[in-house]
């Protein structure tokens, strides 16, 4: 296709999606009913996948051979995937290269290319789910979804983003200053945008396409070169990423060095050296607080942008009935066994019970309603795995009995079979009773099945320890629960003050642990959990800068 | 005033600002002829200023008293004004506090309150361009024009991009999301700014206006408190801000704490120990490299946005004829006698000579043209010291001296005696040929009235000298003059590299170191000159952040 016909074909999709951003209406072109791709596009992706499997993955991209890696499946399945062996500098310089020409090119053409390779991706859906499910460790619908549609969704948004900032002041125009009875001052001016840099995106092990496309693409659109460094435990949904981007580059007659990846393991690590390189001038971050506080003090010469963890808070007050609440807590705490960096951690009830509907219920009526709910959610193996999925790291595994040790153990954490994967490291959440004043045991990231329930002074009590508890150590989210609206007001003004997103008597089929590309902000970027948010503004703005030039009006 | 007059008193305002930001058109509502203010305004500006003169500049504001300061007029009068003695910890607390009702107001309150202040503002502009030349150097046409009007046209840029990226994503709406045959999730949504926190705006000497209020402004719009440090020996212009900023905004019946005064001693410097503060988020510096290259590197918890210095070329490839371009060329290179931030400091010209129209010249009698031209330029008193204003500094005068010791002096610096204030330091500046191997010599800032005329081998030779130069000690500006389109547009493709804007062939009234404000963007931010840009998306997005609320729709 040549630039104008790409651009002509993606034009529509491109301005719905300015549209979206403005109005924050629900809209997605990518479906997410896997029924949506055609009768064979399951098996197709399934082949594709196993295809991989015990392979190499080529990328012609510059490298020193192929290595292996420490790539693994929660689902126990062997991986034995080999990727390019990276050499900084040579990526760098490729890199560095390959903006010389994509720099130059319109705003328009470089979207263009970008939303061709969200097509080309989105028809890999199904391959995509299954690498997704099998490194991360998601069920297969919450891989197919998160790591396709949704991550396309993301990706597009920050394309959007990444478009209409450069596009908002006219390429050119003339100036014209009145001087009284003299002429006028006239003057022709243009802008030139200018990229930053190399971008090096380092991935997370959880939602490698969904946390990753946004930063790569925001890049990409804006001009700059996207060097992507995977976790070393999840490596194929990127490698995949970047395969069909450097396709969709070279059909389109841009160099594929555009983008690389960049693989590592946790014994010889690379991320500090990448980003540490002076021609870094963009970094995307989603991971561990440790190491992303490090990036965001110690890479002077780069943008760094950071999503991190956090600890998100519940804060129930009063109900109109518990089953409703119930019904949609326990689903959004045992979600991909808490692995979300959405998923609420700590529930706070006054330890005076709460009201419900006419009613008074004791805090202990609150948690059998609330423990109660989740074992029998999570009953069946085949029920629970689908929600479960499987747990990547050992580390997280350690946690369920770390959380245990200290409380009171409310629902004891069990393992489930998978009944089709054996290998499957399945295990319900532990739901650990606490007081307020034990702030040792719950104020603290416990990423994973991992739930406190925080008996507190009041409601207001609650919110305070939920606000300092975010300003502290970061949250993305908070679900409040109440039917007062003096408390709604109040919690309001503290989710403000902490800058976390907060959402309101929940019941039905919308989670707390989701947001929506085009209307929800993932993350304020207001408090520890990250500097950043996906998307706004503040994300695409500083990842590309304007050059004006003046030029006299030719007689 | 009510808020809601206050917000019909300058929505028009507001309005045309939003446009001209989109169109880059000509637009100011400060008049920028003195003429313009009214009879009897020059006398009261100056009776205004007079009065300040050897009296406390009382501020309601936290302090421990009154103290004396190192101020000082580049003209020889007296200032002897005394100021607030800061204490910064209560400073910050008072900001923080003040910043609790601030930052719920909307967006359109707090839109209005900025205005108003810059409209009372204007009305000072006399009292403002004396405090401004008296404290700067400045002739006092510019010290009007810069210090008022203009200035007040940067601030009211900085207030409708910060408004505007305010009000991009709607307040409130409802979002429905189809499923299929079932219902459809419906939810409501509203958003809310959340500002980062304290502002500290370190100020300038030479512009303290002009560079101080995007940054102040952009703050305040955006619901931050900004705390303002002006540079020791230039205080008196901040000063007149911050009063008539905590009037308006005590009129409005927000807390004054929101704009504060922190002056400082050259002896006893407190800008680290301000912005180091774990409550400061935001730092708007204006100054020289050292320090701001140290606050971009240290100060973790904070957005640092800066405007350093940098060495500005003139690239001489062709022209029509030489008598325009130096009647431009040799008026840009002394206005202000050098100390703008935009002034020409290297004139890269062929060793060979260039072409004059249909003729060849040789280097020596293109120089000869341009030191011929400064000579008659500022040949008379009176004139040259309209044009060269004082010399703020005994390091500027020490460069006079220093840069005439690193190669063939073309042109010698004159004393000027200024007739109105015997005491003003007014020279004109040195003009030192050097040849393109000398990098030493002329590839480094000398600020202040110091040309260096730059022999090279070719116009490619010139322009990769000052692309190299843009990027190892920044830029703000080129100037180049060519008759060739192929040589434009490879001084174009310089100018993206190096960041730099670039203006062609200037020979009119418009001169390179003039930005105008809605139209032409300041600075780059993609060189070492400065990491920011005024005023462009990126300087206001991070200056707040939104906080989501998700409700269910009440049944």
């Amino acid at each position: 296709m040549t630039t104008q016909a790409l651009i002509d074909t993606h034009r529509a999709t491109l301005e719905k999606a300015l549209t979206a951003i403005e109005t924050r209406e629900y809209w997605s072109p990518y479906p997410e009913s896997p029924r949506a791709y055609g009768e064979d596009a399951a098996a197709q992706g399934e082949a594709a996948f196993k295809a991989r499997l015990g392979n190499p993955f080529q990328l012609d991209q510059p490298s020193t051979g192929m290595m292996d890696v420490a790539e693994y499946s929660p689902y126990g399945i062997d991986l034995g995937v080999s990727y390019p062996t990276p050499d900084i500098d040579q990526l760098i310089d490729a890199a560095q290269t390959a903006m010389n020409t994509w720099s130059r090119a319109s705003a328009d053409t470089r979207a263009a290319v970008c939303l061709e390779i969200l097509d080309r991706l989105s028809k890999q859906s199904f391959e995509m789910a299954h690498a997704v499910m099998h490194t991360t460790g998601q069920a297969f619908m919450m891989a197919f979804q998160a790591g396709s549609p949704h991550a396309l969704d993301r990706a597009l948004e920050a394309v959007a983003y990444g478009y209409r900032e450069m596009t908002r002041v006219p390429t050119s125009m003339r100036w014209e200053k009145p001087q009284g009875k003299r002429d006028p001052l006239v003057i022709d001016k243009e802008w030139h945008v200018r990229p930053q840099g190399v971008e090096v995106t380092i991935g997370v092990s959880t939602f490698p396409t969904w946390n990753g496309y946004p930063g790569i693409m925001a890049s990409l659109v804006t001009g700059n070169a996207s060097i992507i460094k995977p976790h070393p435990g999840t490596i194929l949904p990127l490698a995949i990423f970047v395969e069909t981007a450097r396709a969709v580059l070279g059909e389109a007659e841009f160099d594929p060095n555009l983008v690389m990846l960049a693989v590592d393991t946790p014994d010889a690590p690379i991320a500090k050296d990448l980003v540490l390189n002076e021609n870094v001038k963009l970094v995307d971050f989603t991971g561990g607080s440790a190491f992303g506080g490090w990036l965001e003090n110690n890479v002077p010469q780069a943008r760094v942008f950071t999503e991190k963890s956090g600890v998100n808070s519940v804060i129930i007050d009063s109900v109109p009935d518990l089953k409703g609440i119930m019904r949609n807590l326990t689903v959004s705490t045992s979600l991909y066994s808490g692995q979300m960096c959405t998923t609420p951690q700590n529930i706070f009830i006054p330890r005076d019970g709460i009201t419900v509907g006419d009613d008074h219920v004791t805090f202990d009526e609150v948690v059998d309603a609330y423990t109660g709910g989740l074992a029998g959610l999570l009953g069946d193996d085949e029920r629970a795995s689908d929600i479960l999925g499987s747990i990547k790291g050992d580390d997280t595994l350690g946690r369920i009995d770390d959380a245990a040790s200290g409380g009171n153990v409310l629902l004891e954490s069990r393992t489930v079979t998978n009944p089709t994967f054996e290998g499957a490291t399945v295990r319900t959440p532990v739901v650990v009773g606490v007081d307020a004043v034990d702030e040792d045991a719950y104020m603290r990231e416990m990423f994973g099945p991992v739930v406190f329930v925080v008996a507190t002074d009041s409601t207001e009590h609650s919110l305070q320890l939920a606000e300092r508890s975010a300003l502290e150590h970061g949250a993305l989210t908070w679900l409040v629960y109440s039917t007062d609206p003096d408390v709604i007001d109040s919690a309001v003004d503290s989710a403000i003050n902490a800058g976390v997103s907060v959402a309101f008597n929940l019941e039905g089929g919308l989670y707390v642990n989701q947001s929506a590309a085009f209307s929800d902000f993932h993350a304020t970027g207001a408090n520890p959990a990250g500097n950043a948010s996906l998307t706004d503004p503040a994300f695409v703005a500083n990842r590309f800068r304007l050059v004006g030039v003046r030029k006299p009006v030719l007689s």
